[in-house]
């Protein structure tokens, strides 16, 4: 008689570790992936906050729409988020806790003074988010990755920023001298807070130490890393048509 | 030779006009469908800036993630009902001006001293709105019936403030009848502005005053309808634990 097909039956109800329960199995991993998807959280659910309320900005019903909607895919990111944090078995709120001092900073000094400064604000943190996340992605096992790129999708919001920030500057070239040196403040805050972050988060120091079955990240390549961001934002400073 | 199969070909492409096209083929009808939309829309549009603003009135996060959590859904819901505005042929935000003094005019009057009021203000809100929009609903065709329906579906936050203002009653009774008395000034507040909209649309008098596909409501049946309202009302103020 052959035997039961138990680890069939066990791998079904996901009892066998898998790849990814691997990875998480060192510890020093799994802190690091609970820090990262932590912040990744909380940056997606004040920016949703964000948003929410620069959409009062917006001249129009139609204009106060888009930002309400870029507003509710970051919600639906951070409920995403904080799926996978339970599932890892890390308690979402907690995980996000050690981000919030920096992110609210951010955001508390970067307070838009006007709609334009609001949509600008928009472009260039969601576009640097976006850059330094799926940058970091590459150091995670494939399955957090997936999650961290799936969440930063863009759907087609840019266009609308783009279309509204280049018709201003139309319409009175002085405003793009004021939003160009807005869009470096903005850079320099984010790169001010993102370095007291990753002083103080020693896990996510760890990460990019590498592991066994990860690569490491040495200083050099850290430089390259912000060399890629700054040309990023400098790219889209100039979709905006402003000077980076 | 047997003739070609044109008319199934049409239907496939929807150029065949169906059930739901020869109610809205009826001008008065067709407007007040639009009318109807447009409140409802705008009506969803204001609840997600109002919960996203009284989000902040949290004493924690993950409080504040419930009701950001409600206003996103209420976006996702304002996105169906704009949709389908423009499949109607009608400019969704032309369509909500004629309603937006009347939500703007409720929410500035009805805005929340404490986090408290906020969470009796989204339940008791919600749950009239979805009351109201269900029985007017019974007046249309099918197709937008169904559309109205599934933008009301409740998605377990009811439980979330049910929760929390039992417990916070429980903690201090006092506060009990201050939001009893609240619950009151929302219903109240609600009334006078529906009373307001349905004195100025003729399109939605029109939709009451029915069809030759369509049922009419007359005084008796407006009566009863304002009856049921009162009643779901009272349960839900009873179901928060709060006199009605």
């Amino acid at each position: 008689m052959p035997p039961e097909p138990v680890e069939l039956s066990l791998a079904g109800h996901g009892d066998v570790p898998s790849a990814v329960d691997v990875a998480l199995q060192d510890p020093a991993y799994r802190a690091a992936v609970v820090d990262l998807l932590g912040a990744i959280a909380y940056g997606e659910f004040s920016a949703f906050e964000r948003l929410a309320d620069d959409a009062k900005l917006a001249p129009e019903m139609a204009d106060k729409a888009e930002l309400a909607r870029m507003a509710a895919t970051e919600f639906g990111h951070f409920e995403r988020l904080s799926e996978r944090l339970s599932e890892l078995g890390a308690d979402p709120y907690v995980a996000m806790a050690p981000f919030r001092t920096a992110f609210d900073d951010f955001h508390s000094r970067t307070a838009p003074a006007d709609w334009l400064e609001g949509l600008v604000k928009a472009y260039v943190g969601d576009g640097l988010a976006a850059d330094f996340y799926r940058e970091i992605a590459a150091f995670l096992d494939a399955s957090t990755r997936d999650l961290i790129i799936e969440s930063l999708s863009d759907s087609g919001q840019s266009r609308f920023v783009v279309d509204r920030v280049r018709r201003a500057i139309e319409t009175d070239h002085r405003v793009g001298g004021r939003l160009a040196l807005w869009g470096r403040r903005l850079m320099g805050e984010a790169l001010t807070q993102a370095q007291r972050v990753a002083a103080e988060r020693d896990a996510l120091s760890a990460l990019l130490a590498g592991g066994v079955d990860r690569p490491a990240m040495d200083l050099a390549a850290i430089g390259r890393l912000f060399t890629r961001l700054t040309e990023n934002h400098s790219q889209r400073m100039d979709a905006l048509g402003l000077a980076a």
